[in-house]
């Protein structure tokens, strides 16, 4: 292959994405300068956050500019280098878009060990989501053994690693999620106590359920009317974290913000935003602690692989779908 | 005078208090039993969480039952005791309820000098609202010297104190507030860095103007569009008190939602919900402090005070409607 095919953002989406939204290209493919080393990259990671950053306008991160390659982590294999500390054949990470090639100079990106963890490992648990989760839960959540976790989106790439940790800490963890077959897969496979179809029960009544002495930490991916319901099954004390509104991204009408907010007041409780980034000089030791978790099969993990670059925008919509389980990355 | 007038809960409001709601009746002054005095309430606290008391269901107190005298904080005098610790003479503040005379068992009860502050003091600063404030600013809130703090419902019982404490800790105080009358009052008596009318101006935009750092702790009273506009406006690691929501009490509609909560987490911002009874063992610290402050001039404060008991369904609206500057109270 001695093509660089790019997706370039042609427009700002209005609602959900759409192929036309973006603009598919083949160039030639780049050769690194001095100080910068040419990646090849094997695996996409697809998420969630990549709606807004298609959005115009302030956020914690800048927007994509129109005319740019999509931004996106990436898993790839470095194929030439002039930089110092990155040689040929190594496996690394990094934002380096959705192209099969990316130029670097190597700021923000990690080595990876292949023989460590699969690939696309480095997206999700050993990644991105699995720091949001980690930090995410453990310092912004701050639960205690005992007591009660739910998190939304409990089958994606944050959600299932939030309810393992959850239980390892010796809380009880409880999953909310859209249909049978992830459900299934949360208590099954992962251990949660429980795992709430939103598609199918009336979230409230099942949480009273699973939840009798309230819910004393929320970590919320979705917003919306699920934030709705948990603020409404609170324990005194409660903390919220807003990691994201997957089913607020793609709407054209204003942001459904959580009209049971007041519950906050009732329960003296808190709901507090973060931003994985915020946590980046402890991702090693984060690291450290997972990988000793999945080795010793404490903590699992699903990616959910879809393939083929070519495929990019409609393999996104499945985020937006809710129709992946576990983390969802494309191979090229 | 040897009736008791009282007015009792008749009905769930349904959106905006109106009198109906009430059922007024005279009874006979009760005499206390053994471990009880008869109390003579000489001012009426009407606050704006008379309001929630009146709905059904589960909150942080339980509800005024209907058929029950409207419960209401009130400063009076003890016209008759047979309690150990309770002498006639004596006042004190206490949740007496919207009558001429109450019975007590001392419970709650604390009493307070006619020397040391004028009565409706003791329902305002050196009350409820004062603490409200003071905690809620200084624990929940915890501003820092150089900060910008915003406080909705400005020219409030709650609100006046807010931004006075605000700035003896050195920050900057900002107030929201219904009209240039309220406006001119928090900026020219107490002292606040500005005002923003939110009838006549466009918060956003005032904002920006005022807080061009961004809002580090904002006390919301109020809720609604408010909340909403100061959600844009947030400056990192920004620390938002719940204490209330006024415009959204009478509603009939469901409340509204911040629909800009996820600036939470662009900012890294938390929004605390609060009651002022968590406090009650360190009120006396807090009121210690206050007089202090009051005392040298640093802390002012003022009354809206209305008569008579009679007029009661019409001046509680009053704080609905935003007519009072200052505590509103009622002089029986």
């Amino acid at each position: 292959m001695n093509k660089n095919r790019q997706f370039k953002l042609a427009r700002r989406p209005q609602g959900m994405v759409q192929r036309a939204d973006f603009e598919f290209v083949e160039t030639p493919v780049p050769e690194p300068g001095e100080g910068q080393f040419l990646v090849k990259n094997e695996y996409l990671s697809l998420d969630p956050a990549m709606r807004g950053w298609m959005n115009e306008g302030k956020s914690y991160v800048p927007p994509v500019g129109l005319g740019e390659v999509m931004r996106a982590g990436a898993v790839g294999r470095i194929v030439a280098s002039k930089h110092p500390q990155f040689a040929v054949g190594q496996h690394v990470v990094g934002l380096f878009g959705v192209q099969d090639y990316a130029i670097s100079n190597g700021k923000g990106v990690t080595p990876v060990d292949p023989e460590l963890a699969p690939l696309p490992v480095y997206l999700g648990t050993l990644g991105m989501p699995g720091m949001t989760a980690y930090f995410g839960l453990l310092e912004v959540g701050q639960p205690k053994p005992g007591e009660t976790v739910v998190v939304s989106g409990a089958a994606g790439a944050v959600g299932q690693v939030v309810g393992q940790i959850a239980k390892i800490k010796g809380c009880r963890a409880v999953g909310i999620a859209g249909g049978a077959d992830k459900c299934r897969y949360v208590v099954d496979a992962l251990g949660f106590d429980a795992c709430i179809d939103y598609k199918a029960e009336d979230v409230k009544k099942a949480l009273k359920t699973h939840c009798p002495q309230g819910v004393d930490v929320y970590f919320d991916n979705v917003g919306g009317d699920i934030l709705d319901a948990v603020l409404t099954q609170l324990a005194m004390h409660a903390r919220i974290v807003i990691c994201g509104a997957i089913s607020q991204y793609n709407n054209t009408a204003p942001v459904k913000g959580p009209s049971n907010y007041l519950s906050l007041l009732v329960h003296r409780a808190s709901m507090k935003g973060m931003v994985v980034f915020d946590w980046a000089d402890r991702y090693g030791e984060a690291a450290r602690e997972m990988a000793g978790w999945l080795a010793s099969g404490r903590l699992k993990t699903r990616e959910d692989i879809a393939e083929g670059l070519e495929t990019f925008p409609e393999t996104l919509l499945k985020l937006f779908k809710g129709e992946n389980i576990g983390k969802l990355v494309l191979k090229l």
